[in-house]
């Protein structure tokens, strides 16, 4: 499979083996990174920015520049005639037949898809909303690849604000793909979500051990460790042993330590956001004297803020500097291949990969509809040719995941296209958490936001309605 | 005569044959869109918008791109050191010292023709205020052209929000001048202004047939006929026969139905705006049903709002994202040929071409002034240099347009130069509907805005100061 | 010495002789512009302007393209990531990673040096709030090095506005060390601070000779002189006879008339700026026929607002568009040579220049802070990494020099490090006019901002803590 004409809107677009021809490609290119100036001669990336974002911009119009392509570039035009009015496909079908390649950057979650559908010309997505940010992914692990050798079998800590920031959320995704061992240690109340734990476990198919808090492991800033996700690739004794002490599994040491910054602009209050910051660890030269610290690198996607001492720059284990420095030569692979200017061999899976689950497809012109506020289909503009479509994730409860913006719905009503087809009279929904739910073959089901929305379609409430059989 | 180093600030500024020679090199940059990158190898760019248009502005940076030239690029300069305080000819001339071509938008009409003034490199003009955007026009020529061969002889109905939006205008005058037919089919209250039709029937010396709104045309959302403008190079059956039936015309077809948005920018009031945007039609797959669309292409400038519906985007009749696609090759034609990069022959006019009105010049330090307080010439950083210029193109009333901006003046009084010199007590100033603006030679003109600003130089009011003899 | 790899943060970074290597350069590139597109082939300038400033963006742009290189450019980012909450060491190091130069333009006096500090890629300072503005002054000097063949033993008149302006201030101390004369002129209330008459006189070891206002000479609008300024190294007659007739020095004619605009943003209040405004003297053709002006060039900065008559654009005398024209050769010159792309011989300095005072450097972690409010070494982010740093310019009255703003800071209180090391009781403070402030030897001198502070440190009034000996 070749990566030329490709689209990048979501990590899991790769396979591990064309991730890996990537990082084969960035390496070449970052040893003469002054000598790929003919590799895109002539081609031209569009760089289109919704949301301010001069360091991911600035990255992806400098591969172009080091390819010898070109670059029209748009910045902060949430304000411009672009978006005002006009459909984010319309904008896409139009550049797309100005550029070879479009760089988009959008506060809606699924945007950067829903451009990838019409441009018809490669896409890369550089962040979409709270979504995906593939290219960030590309480059964490194009570090610890470069810096470990394999990412496969790695102990890798994620570190300080778990639960808002798409990055970590991707990256957590990737890591268990690789096959490295995460221990998750948040900042206080800043947890992995529910929803990405679930996914974890069930998709990328490791199992997750929570951890008590350990008051001992707490002293000065140090956080301590929430749970530990162990990859089915990586046998792992712990995992055998639940209740094992922490402390002894910290012994081993980590091979890498990524920090993140407290995603303030998250926060509904700022006293929220306030209290949280005051307590916020900061990793610093103490901090990194700890022996389980002892060999790891430490990483952190950049901006930093003061989670990171400007004391411990200078320390060799530090690698945030040439992450970001790093991401030049990844995004020029990445171009380069999408592009078709370059070719790589991309391997063979040796193992089986991990199984992607095959859920069915839910796609209805009525019915029910996202709810995630800042996801495409829901925009007024987009709504004109984006029909709502979703994956049935799971029956009890009855689970929606919009693919757009990957957000669950869990939808009351349920009734069947089978049963009363041409019968109005027995038309009759019922309640989705109803033995029905699991009875009903998916291609027949029909999924209702409310009884009201049901009714309008002519359904009647079934004893199920309610959910009391 | 070359088109090397020539300014294009108003579409009249090419003739019909500089046109056709465009699209001949537009056609082969189109079909060797990747090859052109040595055409203008060196080359730099000044692409400077004073208002957001970020369609247009990529639409030029990627052709100077594609041509292997670069582009120095300022965008929403509004706020910036270049427009506080310092002439539009200042700007020019520093920037036409660091570039070899300027591209310009500005809220000011005529101010591309002032910059093209002071530049000392070719300037094009991408939209002055609501007076020109002529390489949108050059755009939908060249697809009208691509996709029917000619121009000369189609039947073109242009649909929707007549009253405002240059592009209308400017189309309307292109089309006459190659000799198409075209059908004003206004939504209510949007029909094209006086001032064009005036222009289009003394100017561009053809004939326009009103129609009264036909009840029986306007079923469903269809837009009825307002009125047909017939060139003089297509000597029509209907110019003799002014009431014919309006279906009986539109049996013949469409050649391009071209569509336009509403312009809710420019209402005064947001309720005016609502209103009409409801009322405003919608062109959908039923619509093309209609027999007289049946080989009709669809052409809109985009952006689109909601004027037509999404289902037809696959249609084959539907151009309009075609159209935006030709704008690259036909802005690399136009920027290659005015620096001189590429040359191609440009036929002598067949026929002779439409004569062109020598209307006589009015142009004194004092007196009158334009009245549009969007043109570039009252302006007060512009008043210092820029002195009022108008064409006379009218006597009867008293007509004066300006030269930058192409707005009309009825101003109310005139005096002569030659009767008075050196006699003071004689200088008498007279009504301008009174029959002494027939009788004195424009080189002797004098004209008032006012009868205190005449008398502020030393003119009496004569009988005819009233108008009444 | 090579100007390969060297940053130029301050027009004193460069030597006399590595100026005069850069215009003999810019001559070479200037005569043949648009074949320099070789020099710096696959090379990548990233331009950041933290304000506004399209003028001197694009000329820096200008100057990248014309030799080939590409460019990565964020414009106003004030309120994106780039600003928010990270320091520009940070931003330094991530962006120097991408690109092989940077221009900054940053409102925080000293950023240009920071950014050099920290990027590892030379570093041009376009502007660093009222601190400098270095390739301003070297466009203005290679100007008069165009026209007059030499600067040393011109006649300089500077004119207008000399309070404000970073330019104004830099040209001055430049023109010194080039051996001009220099006569201020400024308008009424818009004297030379002092300190700049300050640093004329011992850095650069010229005389300053003031004159009183001569109403005679304030015929129209003429500027009267205000003071001489006479370098050491032309020993120039006046300087003897300090009360010579103005009039009698005018007669000999200036060679440039430097003028500038009313930088009326640096006002308070706008009635101030706005009577200034009014009595602001306008350089017009009356003007220029003044016998003095007779061979002078006038040179600006552009942008003019009022201040230069657009009569007098097509004097020959009028060179400010070939000032600012002359820029991008001159930028060209100066980015070809820090990257190394393009060598040119240095001479050895003929004369010995003129003698760098050597100051003590005080530089203490804790003591005394710059207080100007707009010193990059001020501010919030930047304060967890950045030491203050001064250097000791006087000890009567006790002067230190923020190495980052140059603004000075006239400290209260001394003490010793070496009488009191380990005896805490004897630890004690002076004022800083007391005698002790010469004995001290400036490796043992510790400053304080207050009392409290050096109480706050352990130490104790002395009897010369109130400076009453």
């Amino acid at each position: 499979m070749s990566l030329a004409n490709r689209s990048l809107t979501a990590i899991d677009d790769l396979s591990n083996e064309e991730i890996e021809a990537i990082f084969f490609l960035a390496d070449e290119m970052s040893d003469s990174i002054r000598e790929q100036t003919e590799v895109c001669r002539g081609k031209l990336m569009a760089s289109l920015f919704f949301e301010p974002s001069t360091r991911t911009r600035l990255s992806f119009e400098a591969a172009m520049h080091r390819l010898g392509g070109n670059v029209i570039s748009a910045v902060d035009i949430g304000a411009t005639s672009l978006a005002k009015g006009e459909s984010i496909a319309d904008m896409a079908k139009v550049i797309g037949s100005y550029a070879d390649i479009i760089v988009i950057r959008h506060p809606w979650e699924g945007a950067a898809r829903v451009v990838a559908d019409y441009a018809g010309v490669p896409v890369i997505n550089a962040g979409d909303g709270s979504h995906e940010h593939p290219t960030q992914t590309l480059c964490d692990l194009y570090t610890l690849k470069k810096e470990r050798k394999t990412i496969k079998g790695l102990t890798i800590a994620l570190w300080g604000d778990l639960k808002h920031g798409r990055t970590i959320h991707s990256l957590a995704y990737a890591l268990a793909r690789f096959g490295a061992t995460i221990h998750f240690r948040p900042g206080p109340g800043l947890e992995l979500p529910e929803h990405v734990i679930k996914k974890l476990t069930t998709e990328y198919t490791g199992r997750l051990e929570k951890y008590d808090k350990l008051d001992g492991a707490l002293k000065g800033k140090l956080l301590p460790l929430d749970a530990i996700y162990i990859t089915p690739s990586v046998p792992h004794q712990l995992a055998n042993i639940p209740d094992v002490s922490v402390q002894v599994e910290l012994k081993t040491g980590l091979d890498a330590l990524y920090v993140t910054r407290l995603q303030k602009e998250r926060f509904s209050t700022t006293a929220e956001g306030k209290e949280l910051k005051d307590s916020y660890p900061v990793v610093d030269k103490k901090l990194l004297e700890e022996k389980e610290f002892k060999e790891t690198i430490v990483m952190h996607p950049l901006p930093r803020v003061d989670e990171l001492a400007h004391e411990i720059d200078a320390d060799p284990r530090s690698m945030y500097f040439k992450q970001a420095e790093r991401g030049v030569p990844a995004r020029m692979a990445l171009v380069a291949l999408v592009l078709g200017d370059r070719k790589v061999d991309i391997a063979k899976p040796k193992a089986p990969p991990t199984p992607k689950i095959d859920y069915p497809v839910y796609k209805r012109d009525s019915g029910v509809r996202c709810h995630n506020p800042s996801c495409v289909s829901t925009q007024a503009t987009e709504t004109k040719y984006i029909k709502p479509e979703f994956k049935i994730v799971d029956l009890k409860p009855l689970t929606l995941r919009c693919i757009y913006c990957e957000h669950e719905v869990h939808p009351p009503y349920i009734a069947s296209l089978e049963w009363h087809e041409g019968k109005i009279d027995t038309k009759k929904y019922h309640s989705a958490d109803s033995r029905w739910v699991e009875k009903i073959r998916p291609d027949n089901l029909i999924i209702f936001d409310s009884e009201k929305e049901a009714q309008a379609q002519g359904f009647k409430p079934s004893h199920y309605a309610t959910g009391k059989e």
